[in-house]
């Protein structure tokens, strides 16, 4: 399930059990299992986070080795990268998590271990502690509210960890109308209820256990196709003009 | 704070309250204010919500709005995107985070206003829901343990769209040697011990105030710097050699 050269997750003096169960969760989202503790406040094992983590993420738990010092647990790294809420007054490269992560897959390509620190929740690592890292990672959030947790923190980086190994081009989508021009969701609701209410009276959705289903494929295609406001418009009086002459044979069979 | 163009969040039949204000918090982080609500279960406003949200997440609850059904939150929307865990047997294309959000970049430069729609805590959104959406988005996580709660489902999109407007060329680092031959953590530690300690008998760190300071620059240097182990055992010796003709005037001046 993870690579052996997966990151490793060292969590500095964490505080509360929940939370370090929680970054076990974090972790395995993205195929990190390697987690270590440094001094973890209230002792190991912790219950309450065996209680967060549950299945898989619990054996996470039941893997991760407690160590006394950040030096002991970073001593069979060759890269390390301390994560912090803000770039400190340190004379050490700054990171975003994103080439943080190239420069670790880098790293790992050529065999390399690597390592992300994560410090107490209350207060962050200590600058003793950035010190032995090789470089600083900052997630850019908003200046005026950074809120990420512990286990944000741990989920924002393994994403970055694993992001450039899942596929990022979008399938192809048919090509969309400019916006100034396009059906907006209003319009193709519209539309689409339009159609239904229509199609409805003229005992399309048959048999009645199908019903749901076929309605269900039809929203599916309106909100699908790259509609204009002005083919909107059409498709509603074209919906008009073939219900008004109706008396012919339902068009259920179309 | 908040770019006008940024993608609303709608929250479709979303249960507990907590997650709702944890869910204002992880849009806050990347700059998004609008949230949308549809037929919340408990009601609104919700004071398991506002205890979660505080600051200026709280005020993005106070401007949240209440639909009665998802196609009216929508309807000034020109285009939604709905995730889910999984992809789901729908002719609408499944994009990645990172492929929705570069749409969506592509669409809100055009004028188009975006949406992103979450479901349910525990169930996810409906079929009819995601019928209503352009798209589909699907974080990409382990498939074995596929954990992702609803804030941090919140936090991963917000993430995408704020991270191309964000740095991330590595500030320069230096050119590191090979894996094979560099100097690991446990290496670096070692000789940054070293060093601390025979520079400590020698009066180095003087004054005593400036100590903590000095040490913490000389462990910072050889951190960042990019050594191979053939090095720190030169270093190491020659610190050795150093210290053993001392009897001279201390170093402390170098």
């Amino acid at each position: 399930m993870s690579a052996p050269t997966a990151p490793v997750v060292i969590l500095v003096r964490p505080q509360m059990g929940e939370n370090i169960g929680a970054a076990a969760r974090a972790m395995l989202n993205f195929g990190l299992t390697d987690m270590r503790l440094v001094a973890p406040r209230d002792g190991w094992p912790n219950p309450r986070a065996v209680a967060m983590a549950s299945g898989a993420a619990g054996q996470v738990l039941d893997r991760a080795r407690v160590f006394g010092t950040l030096g002991e647990a970073m001593a069979d790294l060759d890269r390390a990268y301390a994560t912090t809420a803000r770039g400190r007054e340190m004379t050490k490269p700054v990171l975003t998590p994103a080439a943080a992560m190239e420069d670790a897959r880098a790293r790992v390509a050529e065999g390399g271990r690597i390592g992300l620190m994560f410090g107490p929740e209350r207060a962050g690592l200590e600058n003793e502690d950035v010190a032995r890292a090789n470089a600083i990672v900052t997630v850019p959030v908003n200046p005026d509210f950074p809120s990420l947790n512990l286990a944000q923190a741990v989920l924002l980086l393994g994403y970055e960890w694993a992001r450039d190994s899942l596929p990022t081009a979008p399938m192809p989508t048919g090509r969309r109308p400019p916006a100034e021009v396009a059906a907006n969701g209003r319009d193709i609701a519209a539309l689409a209820d339009h159609w239904e209410g229509r199609l409805d009276q003229a005992g399309f959705f048959f048999p009645a256990q199908k019903a749901p289903g076929m309605k269900l494929a039809l929203r599916n295609l309106w909100s699908r196709m790259p509609l204009t406001r002005a083919d909107a418009k059409i498709l509603h009086g074209a919906l008009r003009q073939l219900t008004r002459h109706r008396g012919g044979p339902p068009p259920a069979g179309d």
